[in-house]
């Protein structure tokens, strides 16, 4: 009997029709005698009316409150999959963060998992049941109700699936799998039935949205299998290769390839002036993100527009005047092999793209990164696409 | 320093300007150095949404999976109204009814309180904390999220309030008090500043909004002092006492008292034909009100319109056939002291409903009762009103 571990997204439970279409193509899987565990986000648009309701009351809401606030949306759909699985026949029961055992640290909004002590788990499914559990959430050792950060559900999904030795981890979404460019920007992009776990992560950390980054390191880590598909049709999607170069076996050694273009859009570009108070000021938020950009001398920090208010407030708090900033902005991200400081393919890149207004190309040892005014994303990608891609 | 446990119903937190509005007040009461515990149901509207997608996935959805569901909309009101106290500078934290430790039966759908093991709240007043809990839910000892029923809240409120030894219950809603009719309904009713326990008792069976009667028992049982107040206004409202007579200790010791109307309205005539068959039937389902009826030799049976496609299915399994149905009827009631058994009070009340259609009258030994066409319950309940309460 294999165990496999679906997990499903917003917008793929984000109606009670969709629902009840997953809960269908469950019940024959059911009934084909896998032991099913499926972890789901909130229904789309629920997290965004929950945060709506609490910006409306503060500005700076508690993050405490906030996991209490946000849990309640994977609550609402695990329970209401529940519901169409049991109209389904499927003998199922659903589990919060707190009773599936994911146990985290304490840094609400942001935590991290520490352990899963998923013994409920075991036990329904060994009873025959489907396991529904909600993804994102989890819970600290003071019983504290806590949230994994962005990508949480699918870093739910694969922690459970390392935890219960999963044959396969599915992260259902709203396209067949993982493209060589995003559908609905390039016309005919090929589906990859085969994504090594490097490509993935290249193309998740640039903007891809079918997998976290997060989960995509966590899945690499412990050596789980993944397959990325569509929750409308079930039908095979992209497989993750730990093989690290699948894709490439039968090519030329030397061969560049260009063998995806992933994009980032709605960037924001500030310019921070250099002075030893930025250095102090970047200690507090998004560390990470700054402390990249310092190690590298570079003091033009990309961050995406939602957070808009966030780095205002920082800002202002820290006095910090005169700041440049450009927005609507985009990063086009060619990922492949071979074209590791390559200058003459940077240079095509930039010709290619002469028309779009490309700001600043970074070319690193993995891919080539251009910078350019939003408005020229669509054509940009699929001109890229069809010369490094489509016509090869 | 004085425990108040302040409980807020669904239409007291319907909206953020309301949830901001309590805010507002409970931050001076916080000041003032009381030790404050609030239960809050979920905002209006949200359980009738939530139970919504549920049907329309389910005509009869487990019960287990319902309260997961329905329990969402506590955690999104407490965690809201946590963040307005933020905002007003209170240190506060929210509990579900888990975290809180209410410890029920695992009745899923209508739980039993079993024992109240809050030392989190506890532990967070004496670091003087507001804690807000999430009322109407508990939690079973196999860790099964429960919900309590119908009037929940209040009970979790009375129940933490009885645990706590708190001083004080208070019971905000959205009229000022208990009236001696809804006045929504009769233009000038009384607000009753003392109501005796039995008086509640009786009004909140008889369709009184304000409280549940469930609470109410529990008050009494456990000598928990209890106020209805208004939520917009936090002016003192109607105090329930639990000197038996307090309100007619002036009147002389025969005098017929009308003390207040209640009504229930939207109800449904049942009349099942009387056979062995009905007598089983009647055990698996709403067995007290049945209980009650049979016990009476009565064989019409009221049961409010939103159970309708319960009973409809309970009569269809059955297979009961040529079962009589009047809709649209109404219960008035009048209570007070000295109306048992009355003929001629009875007879007066009559001849003053003749114009309503009064389809059945039944006087018992507090009070008397009369079905009427809905169409008639304004005018009935406001001339009765006037003849019994404002005239006299």
């Amino acid at each position: 009997m294999a165990i496999i571990v679906k997990k499903f997204g917003g917008t793929s439970v984000g109606s009670t029709d969709l629902i009840r279409n997953i809960a269908h193509k469950i019940a024959a899987e059911y009934r084909a005698g896998d032991a099913l565990v499926l972890v789901v986000s909130a229904m789309a648009k629920t997290t965004d009316r929950l945060s709506g309701l609490a910006y409306d009351i503060s500005q700076h809401p508690s993050r405490r409150e906030m996991d209490m606030l946000l849990t309640a949306g994977e609550r609402i759909s695990m329970s209401l999959l529940s519901l169409a699985l049991i109209e389904e026949g499927v003998a199922c029961i659903s589990f919060t963060g707190s009773q599936s055992g994911i146990i985290t640290d304490d840094k609400h909004g942001n935590a991290s998992i520490l352990k899963v002590n998923a013994f409920r788990i075991h036990e329904e499914l060994a009873k025959g049941k489907v396991v529904i559990v909600a993804g994102f959430q989890g819970v600290s050792a003071a019983k504290e109700i806590t949230t994994l950060g962005r990508g949480g559900s699918d870093t739910s999904a694969v922690a459970l699936a390392c935890y219960l030795e999963a044959d396969k981890c599915e992260i259902y979404t709203d396209v067949d799998g993982v493209y060589t460019a995003d559908p609905r920007i390039v016309k005919h992009p090929k589906l990859l039935r085969e994504v090594s776990s490097e490509l993935m992560l290249s193309l998740c950390y640039n903007g891809s949205k079918v997998l976290h980054p997060r989960a995509v390191e966590f899945a690499c880590k412990y050596g789980v299998q993944v397959e990325v598909k569509s929750s409308f049709t079930f039908a095979p999607g992209s497989l993750m290769t730990s093989e690290k170069n699948s894709l490439y076996k039968d090519k030329k050694m030397e061969e560049r390839i260009v063998t995806a273009i992933a994009h980032k859009d709605k960037l924001l570009c500030y310019r921070l002036p250099y002075t030893d108070g930025v250095q102090s000021l970047l200690k507090g938020w998004q560390h990470e993100v700054y402390k990249y950009a310092l190690d590298k001398g570079v003091l033009e920090l990309f961050v995406e527009a939602k957070y808009e208010t966030e780095i205002d407030y920082v800002l202002k708090t820290n006095r910090l005047e005169n700041v440049a900033k450009e927005a609507d902005l985009c990063f086009v991200n060619l990922i492949g092999m071979g074209l590791g400081y390559d200058a003459a393919f940077l240079a095509e890149c930039l010709q290619l793209c002469a028309p779009y207004g490309v700001l600043r190309s970074i070319n690193t040892e993995r891919s080539v990164e251009l910078l350019l005014p939003s408005q020229y994303l669509e054509t940009a990608v699929s001109a890229l696409h069809k010369a490094f891609i489509e016509d090869k």
